[in-house]
């Protein structure tokens, strides 16, 4: 029963509307722009921490290095390390990660769709605010 | 044809992954930590300045006014104003808001569901740490 107690809170399931709910904090990490695009890189890929690096446009090391500890450390992302030489690790979704990738990807695919609409929303507002 | 062009750019259709491409802007917007609430919170609600900040727990005023004019910029709010005295405003969802909507509560419902799985990775990682 304990277990189904978040530490030092009462949530026996997140809510999200909730300051004081601890999935505040998931949510930002899983949601944070590097976090999202790891899961949309590594769906149905296992990849090294290279070929990771080129898939994703603009990260740096530094910020893939540590978005990748994070999402290992919260269980999204399996990190494969070879006892080869020259030795070398690779990154994979975990069971866990790549549920959170299918709801990813369909807000990913709907907004890569949708994309036009939106930008040019943002120029209808812009006319309306010039013209009032 | 020449409107499924990006203005500037040669994207006929979002592609996340490349670093020149406006949809890294657009979903770095949509899934900020305050637009992300506000589409929770205005699900099949139509809601008043006060009444929504009341139901998102810990968000500053102006932090909510700014994230609303960015969704209504992006076409995801719709801003409604009473010209009654005093005059007031309503926000709601609009349909492209609606649709982002029904991605992110996927994706919401997901993670309060396995909110505590992905707190107990945490504790085995630390754990893990430890040890080794």
């Amino acid at each position: 029963m304990e277990k189904d107690l978040l530490p030092g809170a009462r949530f026996r399931r997140g809510e999200l509307l909730n300051r004081d709910c601890p999935s505040r904090e998931v949510l930002k990490r899983l949601t944070s722009r590097w976090s999202l695009l790891i899961l949309i890189a590594l769906d149905g890929n296992t990849l090294r921490f290279g070929e990771l690096r080129r898939k994703i446009g603009g990260v740096s090391e530094r910020m893939l290095a540590q978005t990748l500890r994070l999402m290992e450390e919260d269980g999204f992302v399996k990190r494969i390390p070879y006892e080869v030489i020259p030795p070398h690790v690779e990154y994979q979704l975990s069971p866990l990660g790549q549920e959170a990738r299918e709801r990813i990807i369909g807000l990913a695919d709907w907004l890569e769709e949708n994309l036009h609409q939106i930008i040019d929303n943002r120029g209808d507002v812009s006319a309306d605010a010039e013209q009032s």
